[in-house]
């Protein structure tokens, strides 16, 4: 992703320097960027860094040294490495602590859509401080925006997105494996799959609706109706000896909506049934 | 549905006769539909007969009787009740002693939208049979297709379509109740999931294309660091008392993927994962 996010700043004509753990993979842009040879060098050559590693745990490890500590005083350090809120807070408090401007934020996209009108990047901090440098980070992408000043926001809404993402890949690629033991031909299969996109829509802007009204009453398809169609899922894994837990955890999460008393609801009455099962 | 489907049927000209357990919910087609007073009736008045209930159970109940066989011999029986590829079986072979033409079919729309240009409406079955009925049957949607002979294969995409369908469905409320954990407004949440739709549509073509040829070397994210991203989710549930379960079984399909050797392949091998949990 470093690489990805430091062509961008090059193609779009900034002045860059670029540091690396592994030095060869700064070797690449030589003559294009200043490649420093320390984090602190990197950090003391621009008013603004921008650092995305793996995790919190290895940019706490170039990061939290006095020799950067030094440099960034009074600069806007930009984290784009993934992580929970609370990493969010905790690399803030350090910051903070240290004079270092900080907006955490997260990418919502792979590295070779870097750069592009849709993608998205969100940030969390001070709105002033990310008006600031907004010009420079809308170079990642097009769909860059603040999210909120609490510096959790960014990581909140990057974690639940990516849940969305992660959730209806692995359902679909369950699905798959449905359609596999009946020999149902997976190219047909993913060749039909724009079908439920619209659904999942219209679904997400009506649980929109539905949570911020809290009324679940709608004329679409009650949850009765929906567990039945869940039941019959759960079933044919059953009878076709394909791995039953994704079914049987969607499943589950359904008849609690029903014991809860949604039976006659809308769908987006199951948001209570998980709420309720982080409670017990 | 049984009421939109006739309404369908009428709005587009067709005469038709109705018929429900529920003597009540045929009433509104007086004057417009006939109104049967049993099934047998029903199916002896027209040559396609339609029958669309909650289950399988239901429907057998119904259909399964000596008057309506003698009633529906040498007719056309297309069943819409939802049910598994076992199920759309049964009815196929009850209707071959019977000598009934049979189709088994399956909506994916909710009610309202019988009759949409989009409206999906898949069947399986004969070929010529549904190559005769097809102008009538594409009454109900304009996306009706004939997906396989195998009177299992319209039940068989239904279930794995709509467990897409419910998996994102839940993954984007558990996303609801991680944003909530961290008072991250819900609106401001749904607003931003189209910013994932586009994200599933390419990784439903790149896993088309990697199950076909069972290569799942790639360039845009490793599995290794899609499990990390899932951990921060995972632990986030964790740090915030959100329900756990469903990060938590998504990561176990990618560990479990990385287990088998897919930590630098593409996500579409969590496929396997799958499948070996299936024969676990």
């Amino acid at each position: 992703m470093g690489a990805a996010l430091a062509r961008a700043y090059i193609n779009a004509g900034h002045r860059v320097t670029v540091w690396n753990r592994t030095h060869g993979k700064a070797e690449p842009f030589q003559g294009q960027a200043k490649v420093a040879a320390t984090p602190e060098q990197a950090c003391s050559e621009s008013d603004l860094t921008i650092i995305s590693l793996l995790n919190y745990e290895a940019s706490d490890q170039v990061l939290r040294t006095p020799l950067v500590a030094e440099a960034a005083k009074g600069r806007t350090l930009v984290q784009l490495t993934s992580g929970t809120p609370k990493d969010a807070r905790s690399g803030a408090a350090w910051a903070s602590d240290l004079g270092i401007n900080y907006l955490d934020g997260c990418i919502l996209a792979y590295p070779s859509y870097i750069g592009g009108e849709q993608t998205a990047v969100f940030y969390s901090g001070p709105k002033e401080l990310y008006d600031r440098h907004q010009p420079t980070l809308r170079v990642l992408g097009g769909a860059t925006s603040h999210v909120g000043e609490p510096i959790g926001a960014a990581a909140a809404l990057d974690c639940a997105l990516l849940e969305s993402y992660y959730g209806a890949t692995l359902s679909f690629l369950h699905g798959a494996a449905i359609c596999a033991s009946e020999e149902f031909p997976l190219d047909a299969y993913f060749a039909k799959f724009q079908t439920i996109m619209p659904l999942i829509s219209i679904t997400a802007d009506m649980c929109k609706k539905m949570l911020s009204t809290g009324d679940f009453k709608g004329t679409d398809c009650t949850l009765d109706i929906h567990t039945g169609a869940i039941e019959h899922i759960a079933r044919l894994s059953r009878e076709n000896n394909v791995d039953r837990r994704v079914p049987e955890l969607i499943l589950s999460y359904f008849k609690r909506a029903l014991q809860l008393g949604h039976g006659a609801d809308e769908m987006a009455a199951v948001f209570n049934a998980i709420q309720d099962q982080g409670r017990g």
